[in-house]
This record gives C-alpha cells, structure tokens and sequence, in this order.
C-alpha cells in the first residue's frame, strides 16, 4: 500500500464506527426493573447486561457464546536502553508459548471456550509459522523511544490496520466477543508513555514496576518515560503519539479495537498495554468508546489512570499485573452472564412474584 | 433426634474439621514460581490456586468441574416488625421461580454448568413439591428477633445440621465446588445483628438498605438489630447467637460451610446473608475458615465488616445485593481457573523461555 492508501483505509474505518443505540440500552435497564429482583441489586451486571443490547442494537442481547482471543506481539528498541530485566528473545520465546499453549492466557482462553490465535506484529527475528501465528509483521520491533520516534506515522498506521485486520477476520469467522492481548518485552514503557501523552499525567504517576523492576531500574524508566513525552510538539495527533512513543502491538490493540467498534462486536479491554491502545482508538474515534468493556484492573499505576480518562470501570480487579489479555479472557464469563440475565430471567409478571409499588 | 441426638451430631462435624494442608500449598505457590510469567504476576488468581491445592492436599488441584449450588429459603418473623417493605409471601414465590429455573442464580448456575437445588429450611407455609426442592423444614419461619429469641438453640443446632447434610449429600453426588445461597424475606436484618455480634460492630454499621428501604425504615431496623443485639448476655456461643437472632437459612448456611469443610471441599461464600452462617461456622469451627473463598463483597454494610472479620478478600466486587448466592456463582469461573492455571501452565523449563535470575 502507498501512505496514500494506508491513511485512506484507516479513515474508512475511523469512518464506519457510529455509536452504540441508546434506545437499546434503555430498554435495556426497563427491562431489569421488571425482573424478579430488587431494582439495580445486579449492580454493574446489569449495567453491563445493557451495554451489551446498546452494542448489538437488540434487546435482549444474544449471548455471546463465540468468545475470541488476538494476543498482538511486538519488539521494543527501548529494551536497550535498560527499561527491563527481561531479555527480548522471551517475546520470541513466548509467541512459541503460546502457539504451544502454555502460557496463562491459552488456559484461561481454554476456560472460556474462546478461539486464540497470535498475530506478530512486529517481533524482532523471523518466527516459526504455527496454524495459530499470523505472520502480520510491520517491522522487526520498534526504534529506541529513548532516542527518537519508535516507528514513523505510516508505520503507526500500518500497525493499527493490522489490528483493524484481526477484528474483522474474527468477527467474520463468527467471534461475537473479541478479547485483545499482548507480548511485547517493554511494553510498558511505551504504554507508560501513551498514557502520559494522552491523560496528561507525568511520567512517575504512570510509571510502574511492570514485569517487577527495582528502584534503581524504575527511577531509569521514569527518566525515559518524562524524556519521550516531552519530546511531543504540542497537539500532537493520536498517530503521532503512536508513532512516536511506539509499540507495534499497542498499535494494533489500537486498531483490534476499531474494528471491533466498526463491525459493532463487544471487545474486553485487558490491562496498562492494552489500556494505551484503548486511549489512541477513543482519540481516533470517540464512538469506538462504547464498544469497550473494561475487563480488569492491573496494578500498574497507568492502567488506573487510563481507565479513569476513559471513565470505564473494570469487571475484576484481583492485582494481575500480566498482561497477554489474560485478566480480559478472565472476565468473559461476567459478560456472559450479564447477557444471559437479560435473556433469561423472569419478570415478576411471568414468575408471579408480587412485585413493590413505587 | 432428642437435643443430646443433636448435639452430639454436630460435635461430630465439628471434631471432623482439620485445617487445609499446608503443604500443598506451599508446594503450588512454589510451583508458581517456576510457571511462564513474571513472579506474582497472576495476583490473587494465585492465591487461590494455592489455597484449592492445599484444600484438597494434591499439587496440582484438580480443577473443579462439577460445582453445586445450594440456596436455602426461610422465612422471618422479623418481617411483622416493618423492617422490609416486602411481603413474607415472597418466599415462598422466589422458591417457585427458583424451581422454574427462572431467578438470577438459576441463569447465572446454568452458565457455570453448576447444579442447583433449593433447600426449604423454614418457609412459613407448605410448599408443592419440585425435583429440585429438599424439604428440610425445621420450622415455618422464625419468630420475631424484635420481641424475643428467634428461635430455640435446639432449633438452631437442626438447621446447622440441615446445611450440613446438604452439603455432604452434594459432595456425596459429585459435587466439587460448593455454593451456598439465601432466600428470606428480611434476612438481611438477622444478618446484620449476627455480625453486630460476632464483629463487635454497632448497629448502625453493620445495618444496610437491603434490597432497598427508605430512611424512615433504616432507622426502624437499626433500632431492632441494635435492641436484639444488646439482649444477648455477654459470653453468649454461637448456637446462642443463632438462636437469639436467627434466621433459619442463615443457620443452614453456617451448616453448609462446616459440611463443606468437614468432606474437605472448597465453598464459595456468597453476600451478607452467606457471610453471616460463615462467621457463625467459623466461630464453631475456626479450621473451617480454610475451604472458604469470599465469592463477592456485596455493597451491604456489613459485608464487608465480616469479610474484614475473617480476613477474607472477595473475589468479584461487581456491587451485588441480591442474594440468592449470585455473586458466589460468578465467582466460580475464577475459581476453576486458578486451578486449570496450576494444572495446566508450562513452566520456564518446559517451554524453553528464558527465566530471570534472582
């Protein structure tokens, strides 16, 4: 594609994304006030039950029983400038991981019944192919943000239609709730970074200890994390950003998102990296926001930041710090649930249980 | 049974109660260590594979496949001193829906494959009968905690024994994962002077809108749970407790978690009402606190004083009041995964990823 076609295709999609219906939604939350229950005593089940109906424009929702996981894999040029203890062959080694099945996320995806599959968005080296890889690379990992962009805008927007790309596919092989993770050694950093650009918040709010690194190694990351902010001319574009503060898988979150929000499927937002793909998708397309569910909490300070920005509450928070989307794949059930409340309880009507005057 | 039949029965559940091993359970949080991920990376999603490995003494655990839910239903003289604005009748109609499979717990079981039975403890009134109801009554409801005991200790002792048998008549047909739910028309007000009392907490922490009452009635039952709760002599037991403030499905549920822990299987506690037979278990039984899991903090009061109280952190916080044993439901997919998690992740060796030296 030229950089022609590439901006062309991104605002195709920015393009398709209209908001979720609200005339769903409300009916929606009427209809939980006629279940046999107290009114609103399912709490954020039934906030999310409605979510669900504005997403799919149908009330009740169906239940989505065809749950699918895309863990997006990248590089960081950061690494070599001592942000992690963690050295970059482990994204290799992982993507190997998960195409076996080993890690976290592919037994929780296994829990849920979700389909997985990996998509190499820019690991550094070539990778084994594996019926569960996606050989979507932009480029072998990303420049040193530490020292200047981590990719250039049309690689940004490459990366994003690669996330575009994923959604759709799935949806297409009949997904109806899309989960997005991630693997990248680093990735923090650039999310730390993404979060700060966007929510406005300094480098030691948004730094953390990611995988577990120490002071002396947490003082380094924040000094990177100020310095590449900082860099960004003012009003700098959500592609720029991307560019600039990188992450190939971040970008592609990014994207994952859109294209859920374009073809109007439910997506589980996982923690802090996924979170800085979930800021850049909002500032591209504001109604993509409604098609996000947040699914945990990580513990890294961003992530709280970012959900925040967004205004988006977590289904869990049980202090998971992984990432890969295995806290999002975790929350699969609640948001089933909340559909099935929908679709299956009694009203008091038809139960015949004496309901409260107002 | 005579009351010396009584008592000596749930003496021998009482004495038949070890604690978990611990062991095992240090075995899996050092196995942990050696599964494909950053240190501690899973949170409490490792905390509780740890506490299922040392509950059921094998490393790893089995994955909990066949889960149960037990909701026991009674009713509350309570009811006749205003402190609800539901009709008692309600019972008996949410058994029926129960029984219709048409309740909140019956959507949210039939989505984690759990089975269900409902347990008439003391339902004021004869109820048809249903394949999925355990006629079990120990008495039609209790007498009004306002006025005087809520019961006989005789009579308290019977409905510990209830729980128990249920929960062992479960365990019996497969069950490996036990919930325990509620349904009692004013329950929350017996609840809320249980925990007063086992707690220390006043009257108006630990009293909560329920399923929802105005100011007017807030005070009424703050004023009856405080009375009730000062009428206990200092020194008064647990059966004393249960006796003097009742609930009959609070007593069943206190019953269940001793069965639960007695056949050494993990049960999952549900809101304010569980949580009030769950400190009255632990105070018969303190080794029994090992096989509890907090399933969710419900948003009344005093939940999260007895969650405090038996330093259990609850897995969802989805802002539940419902009962009904919900919360504890959702709860179920993460506790099966926590042991799939064990059972099931590659370790740094096994997969060929570089593991990072201490």
């Amino acid at each position: 594609m030229t950089e022609s076609d590439t901006q062309r295709a991104l605002s195709e999609v920015l393009g398709s994304i209209a908001p979720p219906d609200e005339a769903a939604r409300r009916a929606a939350l009427e209809h939980q006030l006629r279940l046999t229950k107290p009114p609103g005593s399912l709490g954020r089940l039934e906030v999310l039950g409605a979510q669900l109906a504005a997403i799919s424009g149908r009330m009740p929702p169906a239940v989505p029983e065809r749950p699918a996981v895309a863990v997006f894999a990248g590089d960081h040029g950061v690494v070599a400038s001592g942000v992690t203890p963690w050295p970059q062959e482990v994204t290799a080694q992982m993507v190997a991981n998960f195409c076996a099945g080993g890690a976290a996320v592919n037994v929780l995806a296994r829990r849920v019944g979700a389909s997985m599959m990996v998509v190499d968005v820019g690991v550094a080296g070539v990778l084994p192919s594996d019926p569960m890889l996606c050989n979507d690379k932009v480029r072998p990992g990303t420049d040193d943000l530490a020292l200047g962009p981590a990719m250039s805008r049309e690689e940004a927007r490459l990366a994003v239609l690669v996330g575009v790309r994923a959604a759709c596919s799935l949806v297409d092989g009949g997904a109806d709730l899309l989960v997005g993770g991630d693997m990248g050694i680093g990735n923090t950093t650039p999310s730390a970074a993404i979060i700060a650009a966007i929510t406005g918040r300094s480098a030691p709010e948004v730094t953390g200890r990611g995988t577990g690194i120490d002071d002396d190694m947490l003082a380094l990351k924040t000094s990177v994390v100020a310095a590449a902010v900082d860099r960004l001319p003012a009003g700098t574009d959500a592609i720029g950003v991307l560019a600039e503060l990188g992450g190939l898988e971040i970008a592609a979150l990014c994207g994952f998102y859109l294209g859920a929000a374009s073809r109007r499927v439910p997506v589980v937002v996982d923690g802090v990296i996924a979170l800085a793909g979930a800021l850049v998708a909002v500032a591209l397309a504001p109604a993509a926001h409604g098609f996000l569910v947040a699914g945990h909490r990580s513990t890294e300070p961003a992530a709280a930041l970012a959900l925040d920005h967004l205004g988006l509450r977590a289904v869990l928070d049980l202090e998971l710090r992984l990432g890969e989307g295995s806290g999002a794949v975790l929350a699969v059930p609640i948001v089933q649930a909340a559909a099935a409340i929908l679709a299956e309880m009694a009203t008091f009507g038809s139960a015949g249980v004496t309901e409260l005057d107002d």
